[in-house]
């Protein structure tokens, strides 16, 4: 049966050892609780819950799925009652304010235990995930009065919250929502509309279901500028913080997905249901985007997630699985064949694993460390750097994470063989659930042109440099390391490189906007790897100073240094191809006439 | 609902423009019959079929399975009418010996229908798939008298065929199996052991099932060496051509996987079943490789079959959906958005999908005619030639449009957004089904250390050149035709390199076998993309010259001289990544002590 041990070593390795997890939080003011043995309890019981209780779950889910009959849906055996576990633990109110009955932790502690239960078992860990939304949302904007009646319960985990948006003819191209909010007598609103693809819209888990649902009012503006947030909750909240009568909001099918089955993916009609505005009236979706980097950041850690998930159940199969000869002789001649992990092919499909794990680790908890900044920092100057990084990054870590993690997933199927195709073994449900990661909260595309049009070509690319000077800095600080060379002189040429590229695309872009669409998703791609390549000569020199210290976790260091060599020489030539192909510019892609594709 | 329309005008022009099937059938002896007009008369027929009966059970059949009791096995909702239809049809007779009932025309032909039926419905067409590869075993290695009795019925096509050669300890590496054959006094044998994936093993389609089942024999040498091949019936035939009593196989269980739910994947029991030995003792192996080649062709076909399938149901979502504005400004000003395919990474992903659907095509064709030839070619020089361009292009042909057949379905999905996730619209199903064809018939892993080890350097690259000198011709008859030159210009130059990269690899290889697994992979996909190269710089041609003509379907031809542009710029560079990765040698995979892998 697949499973899953907390990566806990590697962990501390990326907080303590590469990112100095310790310093950071002590000079941001509101971390002080996040102390080194505070940061190592957590995880550790984070690490329990996740292997104990969700891990097992994994399976179920996927083959239960969640069953829908009128109007009511039910989760998956075992679902409910690890939520209930969860909210007994303290879990959901972690990186929340202690004015709303919050622990007061930083966000970025909360995303560390989150890739334990998101690695455990995703389909699960998306139902807290959505309250987690729903909780920022209010914590930003709600009154003080939304906030006591709403956010309290959220944080302790008593009910769980949605975030409404997508409707059937619009996902993407938000500026064409229909959903109405009538304005009534007593400030309320009446709600109507029909949205879909709505995670954790309706389930048995919690007492109630606090929506953020995306709306127009009828004065509105057309397209994006007229859209309002409100809260629609399933049952009206009494004012002795109870439930009361039931709101005209109901959940009328689930959707039959490829994966993530424990999730009850919903449609959710609303008829005149009663609702609040959020924050001021058409300001709905930038008020949505002061926490999308958050969002995606979650999303972004879907990659990670399964990338890990494959590795840790690859490996112990390419150890057990005898099957033929290693290519220079027999490697276990007392067996009837050599365990697979001998052959280059298998090894290197672990090794993409491993790399894109645990170098998306690393990003995924360097921007974490951003979004603290951004959230806390005292230091305008340190709080605008943080900003634009995280601008930069978040597109990057959500859309190249995924893809690679989905890569990674895919591998996990392959190394199993046959096998890798049959249910029992969990491989293809790793695919099947990773599938989705590349899909919601933005495309991998929507990333692309976000990242290149929106984030660097719109800054004239002063975004961009505020990452490669971290890197050049980097470079210039480690030339006379010999056993960084390699790593940072061919990172210093891609770093270079990668300019040059936004400079052509941009020069082109004035002449041809679409130039900008056909180089995205290979610049987003590139942008991945020299950014992976980046945190991965940081790793390497972390390990290489802990083995030159005589460190008893040699084979621990061995393995980063291995990895690090790995991906420079096996993965980090991929933007050859990224490059030629953005190179060719936008003609080969716009030159056929829409009407002659044809079959 | 999604659907599938045969590709006949595409069909029609990779045969007879492309390939001129007309003139390579009136060369060969015994392919009289298949006229132009035959051809298309047939290739007509079959397109009814698979569209109108075939294509709307593909869902059903994903989404019902195949159900499992008690050693019955019930197949989705019309498949077995569907079945009879297809024998009703004379379809199983196609392309076999009229000694047996067939219909003598030449196996390329049944592979232009299986295209068809398989991108209608790849889980029904396994049946008659399989089917066909136990009749070529017995065709080539029967006796008269089992080609009697055993043949006929196949080529009727009532009673179906089945391979059973995995066991759960070995796939790969069939030297480790361990079904037994015990010799009876009356000549026959009992097969004793269990066999799993075992596609179409047990079924309610036809009346009877004739397993081939490799096993061993009480003496035989260990490993390889020593493996034999017998036929193993549902029912013991009676004399007069029908069944007698049931013989002791039986169907343990059905799978659960990931796709391909409408195929029945059986573990099956042998418990001392009467079976009867094919070909010589101990020489399994061998029988069973005379042709694995169009096993593994049809294996290639599901690459195809997905990337078409892909294309055909993603092109009416792009011209419908409307999402955002083209960037160049609105192209449907009149509409609330543009529909997606003016968005260029939505059009780079259909262009993929075409150049991989069309290409594949000319691709599997053309090995289809080299099949022909091996088969029926008076001509020694001719049939070796033949034979070894086919031993060279099939591994490629396998593995590489798996690969691009997945991605070209994943990018259905993409396309789709959110909605490709979801089951109705059936573009995650395409992914699913598609995912097995990287698995079975030898894993890409394996076709690619046949196509590397034993095709290429085992010949000392002989078997290269054959294709190196066809292409090197091809670009030396059309250096002055200026529309072809910047295609024949890339691909004289890759050609060369491809010899280079050869040697490279075969000298390293001499110190260090481990160097031609670790570069095998990526071999195997440069080696795809310069065929496939070729393939679409020949295409190119006819269609520049069918639009010098003035053919009144110009449109077509556009489409075609753009996708080869688009191909050439936009896809083959990514041939760069993978001279890189391969240059970097085996170093980076092999130095991790195999302990070290941990987490």
């Amino acid at each position: 049966m697949p499973g899953y041990k907390a990566p806990l070593r590697d962990m501390q390795f990326t907080l303590f050892e590469v990112l100095g997890i310790d310093k950071h939080y002590a000079a941001l003011p509101g971390c002080e609780e996040a102390t080194p043995d505070m940061i190592t309890a957590i995880l550790e019981e984070g690490a329990k819950f996740s292997e104990r209780v969700l891990a097992p779950l994994n399976q179920v889910g996927d083959r239960e799925g969640c069953t829908f009959d009128n109007g009511t849906v039910t989760t998956p055996t075992g679902f409910k009652e690890a939520y209930q576990q969860y909210v007994e633990g303290g879990w959901p109110s972690l990186a929340h304010s202690p004015e709303h009955g919050g622990q007061g932790l930083p966000e970025s502690l909360g995303l560390f235990v989150n890739e334990m239960t998101g690695t455990a078992n995703w389909s699960w860990s998306m139902y807290p995930g959505l309250s987690h939304g729903a909780m920022n949302t209010l914590e930003a904007h709600g009154t003080d009065e939304q906030k006591h009646t709403y956010l309290t319960k959220l944080v302790s985990g008593e009910w769980t919250g949605t975030m409404c948006l997508t409707e059937p003819h619009c996902g993407t191209d938000l500026g064409l929502l229909r959903t109405k909010a009538e304005p009534q007598a007593d400030g309320s609103y009446k709600i109507s509309g029909t949205k879909i693809f709505i995670s954790a819209g309706e389930h048995d888990m919690a007492d109630n279901i606090v929506h953020i649902v995306l709306a127009r009012l009828p004065d509105a503006p057309a397209g994006t500028k007229g859209i309002s947030l409100f809260i629609v909750p399933k049952f009206m909240p009494t004012t002795d913080g109870g439930i009361g009568e039931r709101n005209a909001v109901s959940c009328g099918s689930i959707e039959h997905k490829m994966g993530i089955h424990g999730n009850a993916t919903c449609v959710m009609n609303f008829d005149a249901a009663t609702g609040y505005l959020i924050g001021p009236a058409n300001k709905g979706l930038n008020c949505m985007f002061t926490f999308m980097n958050t969002a995606r950041l979650g999303t972004a850690l879907q990659g990670l997630a399964h990338a890990e998930w494959a590795f840790q159940n690859s490996l112990p199969y390419a150890r057990e699985r005898l099957q033929m000869r290693a290519l220079n002789g027999p490697a276990a001649p007392e067996k009837a064949a050599d365990p697979i992990i001998v052959h280059p092919e298998v090894r290197k499909m672990l090794l993409i694993q491993k790399a894109f794990s645990e170098g998306g680790r690393a990003l995924i908890y360097f921007c974490s460390t951003l979004v603290d900044k951004v959230k806390l920092s005292t230091d305008d100057a340190e709080k605008k750097e943080a900003d634009e990084l995280l601008a930069l990054l978040t597109p990057i870590a959500k859309a190249f994470l995924t893809e690679v993690g989905y890569e990674a997933a895919n591998h996990g199927v392959q190394i199993y063989g046959g096998h890798g195709f049959i249910a029992e073994w969990g491989m293809e449900q790793n695919v099947r659930d990773s599938r989705i990661s590349m899909l919601y909260e933005g495309t991998t595309q929507i990333q692309a042109l976000d990242l290149l049009g929106r984030k660097v070509l719109m800054t004239q690319g002063e975004t961009l440099k505020r990452f490669t000077k971290m890197v050049h800095k980097f470079c210039q600080a480690e030339e006379g390391n010999e056993q960084l060379k390699p790593y940072v002189q061919e990172l210093a040429k891609l770093n270079k490189e990668w300019g040059e590229l936004t400079l052509q695309i941009g020069m082109a872009a004035m002449k041809n906007r679409d130039e900008v669409g056909a180089a995205s998703v290979e610049y987003l791609m590139y942008s991945g790897y020299v950014v992976l390549g980046y945190l991965w000569a940081r790793m390497a020199k972390v390990a290489n100073e802990a083995l030159a210290a005589g460190s008893d976790e040699a084979g621990f260091y061995q393995a980063k240094v291995a990895t690090a060599e790995f991906y420079f020489k096996r993965i980090l030539p991929r933007t050859r191809a990224h490059v030629a192909c953005m190179q060719a510019g936008a003609a080969p892609i716009m030159a056929l006439d829409s009407e002659l594709f044809q079959f």
